[in-house]
């Protein structure tokens, strides 16, 4: 850590999209530098710090030297080589979060671990997909759940890619397509709901852990992120957030954690049960950056340089977070002023991305008393900044909220 | 407005001091794009905007050349060439806030147009250093307010330079030695306290207004900014605030602003006075950031591109900012984590700018439930920041709360 000597801390990303841009919008007012190696000049990070980079992060050469420009290394995605930051970290890096956090990114390791570990996660079973006998290990699997089974591939999945829902009869076909990771095989669990849990940590363990938030996915990407509830309409039975609160505190330690981590969680007959983990920060406490007095952003970077953490109550009764995803209808970009015009109170977040049909491009967040009102102002906004199209084609399939595995 | 077809609009500032840097870290998550014509590649926005011109915004050609790039023609610091704004705006450029609004930067303008309007302001009077009966003149004004007389040169002054505070006696040898703009006398008044009302004002008339504060000078700069007091301990009296806010509504009308515009007022017998006004972002709204639903600088580029503005109530009964001050002991940059480690709770501001005695580089905002700990906790944190010698001297200079003119 001698590259910041009296600048404050240089904190480098591995990738340059969303989440990278709102910790660099996060970093500026508290005198940390940020750099961006990303993998093309038009990832979103671009418009909001001179510092990037343009290079491949698999290449060990570059990120090396992208590594010794910085105090500190941290990730926008988690889909990097882990045995090159191992590499890094082996030579002395901090690398945040650590390699030994990264490599709960797959799916398989994760539940193994987990199921070790106490914390409670769904039956699961690891197949390989090219053996000889996983047809029939996932057939009965199958028939101990109902008949039917979720097949996730152990890596590479993300907003619903990745995860098959599928009758044990069609299971052999597509076996006999299918080629990639490992495959985790799951029961379809009859859901209440889903929620989600934040925890920063930093490497000395201490911890800090924002309330539990709901989240709404729509064909398998989160939508609706919903938080509040402690006086008036209650989002949350309060057993069941702490029960929340626990397992995300122990996944942090389990994981050993440096940053931000993303908890999961799915509702079951009252009780929750792991999902998935993201060890950065995430989709679910893009609502912190207004409804929290620390955002996940600002979290983040305080626990990767090792600084005190902030505190994480809400700033209003009820906090809705609704994602603005790119339709047919042009770009958001021209259409703050109509979300405005409807809702001034709405706390609009572009990130500057090309609009492109199911991709996310911002959110907007909306805080407030009346958890209703907070929902229909942040979709009312949001859909205008989608266009209409998009709205209603939202409508349509809004009320599906079967199990979506993002 | 053609430049910005498909992209957001593109908002080009004149300077690229810390106010900039702050609206352009507004700017980019509502999907407006930001771009800076700076005087030194040092300035505090080339940390987060890659989008920097080094120029010279006095030669006609560069700002020309600058404001084609652009949409909206906004200024960092409104020490700008007025000629060439009313130039550029007379071509059609967007020029906001507008020449007709800058002409009140001049105080001897502002005087004259404000007690036409029939708004509170000083008793007055303009002289020009170099006349004959100029002693004369201050004399007899300050034989009819107690003997001294405050001197203001009508332009170039800020943070407590340009004014000064003189014995009638003293004024020969003051005006021997004194070459500038011409001189605005105004007698010294017995404070109660100063506030400030921030405006916003779109093209149309629309305005949005924030609630009052009470600002707090010392060594005639801004140090300490306070708001709430709508429950509890009051911070103002409402019909004071009324009046302050009807005072505020009246300035934005009459100078025509387009943009946000701060008046700080004078209270003097319990009511109001202008004091002086900045037909931009100011340091008194800094806590809007995140004490206010929205932000004075989010509401400056709202007003200037023209979209619908934001509500401004308080995020909690009180929030405090204090300013960070440099000092001899070095950077703040090498010291948030003291900071956050006695006040997790502070929100840290610092502009990116090398730390210099009497310098604001930074500034901290705490929201809290009472007030004198949220003052407690920000000038604590202030002070860790700025280093333990600088806090010695403010805690000898502090309870000097005399007419400071800021």
């Amino acid at each position: 850590m001698t590259v910041s000597e009296g600048h404050g801390p240089v904190v480098g990303f591995v990738g340059g999209g969303q989440l990278a841009r709102m910790c660099a919008l996060a970093a500026a007012p508290m005198g940390i530098r940020v750099m961006v190696l990303a993998a093309s000049s038009d990832e979103g990070t671009s418009e909001v710090t001179p510092n990037v980079i343009i290079g491949d992060a698999d290449d060990p050469v570059a990120l090396r030297a992208f590594a010794e420009q910085v105090d500190v290394l941290t990730i926008d995605h988690e889909n990097v080589d882990h045995s090159t930051f191992a590499d890094l970290e082996a030579a002395g890096v901090a690398v945040r979060p650590g390699v030994g956090a990264l490599r709960f990114s797959d799916k398989a390791y994760q539940r193994v671990e987990f199921a070790a570990a106490g914390l409670p996660v769904p039956d699961f079973v690891v197949v390989d997909a090219g053996a000889a006998d996983t047809a029939a290990v996932i057939n009965e699997f199958a028939q101990r759940h109902g008949g039917r089974v979720v097949l996730k591939a152990s890596r590479g999945g993300y907003d619903g890619r990745g995860v098959w829902i599928l009758d044990a009869a069609d299971v052999p076909g597509f076996l006999a397509g299918y080629e990639g990771a490992p495959l985790v095989v799951e029961p379809l669990l009859p859901l209440d709901r889903e929620v989600a849990v934040l925890v920063a940590r930093r490497p000395s363990g201490e911890i800090a852990v924002w309330p539990v938030v709901e989240t709404v996915q729509v064909d398998g990407m989160c939508d609706e992120v919903l938080a509040g509830g402690n006086a008036g309409g209650t989002v949350l039975d309060p057993d069941l957030e702490a029960e929340a609160l626990r397992v995300g505190a122990k996944v942090a330690e389990v994981t050993g954690i440096v940053g931000v981590l993303a908890i999961e969680l799915f509702v079951v007959n009252g009780s929750v049960v792991i999902n998935e983990i993201a060890p950065r920060v995430h989709n679910s406490g893009h609502l912190t950056i207004e409804g929290s007095e620390t955002s996940q952003f600002e979290q983040h970077l305080r626990a990767i340089v090792d600084w005190p953490l902030g505190p994480t109550a809400l700033m209003a009764p009820f906090v809705v977070m609704r994602n603005v995803v790119g339709g047919a209808a042009g770009d958001p970009r021209d259409r703050q002023a109509a979300a405005f015009s409807m809702v001034p109170e709405a706390h609009i977040h572009l990130y500057g991305k090309t609009s492109r049909p199911a991709r996310k491009v911002g959110h907007v967040t909306v805080l407030g008393d009346d958890l209703e009102q907070c929902r229909e102002r942040a979709q009312l906004a949001a859909d205008l900044l989608a266009g209409d199209r998009f709205a209603d084609a939202m409508e349509d399939s809004h009320d599906n909220r079967e199990q979506s595995n993002e």
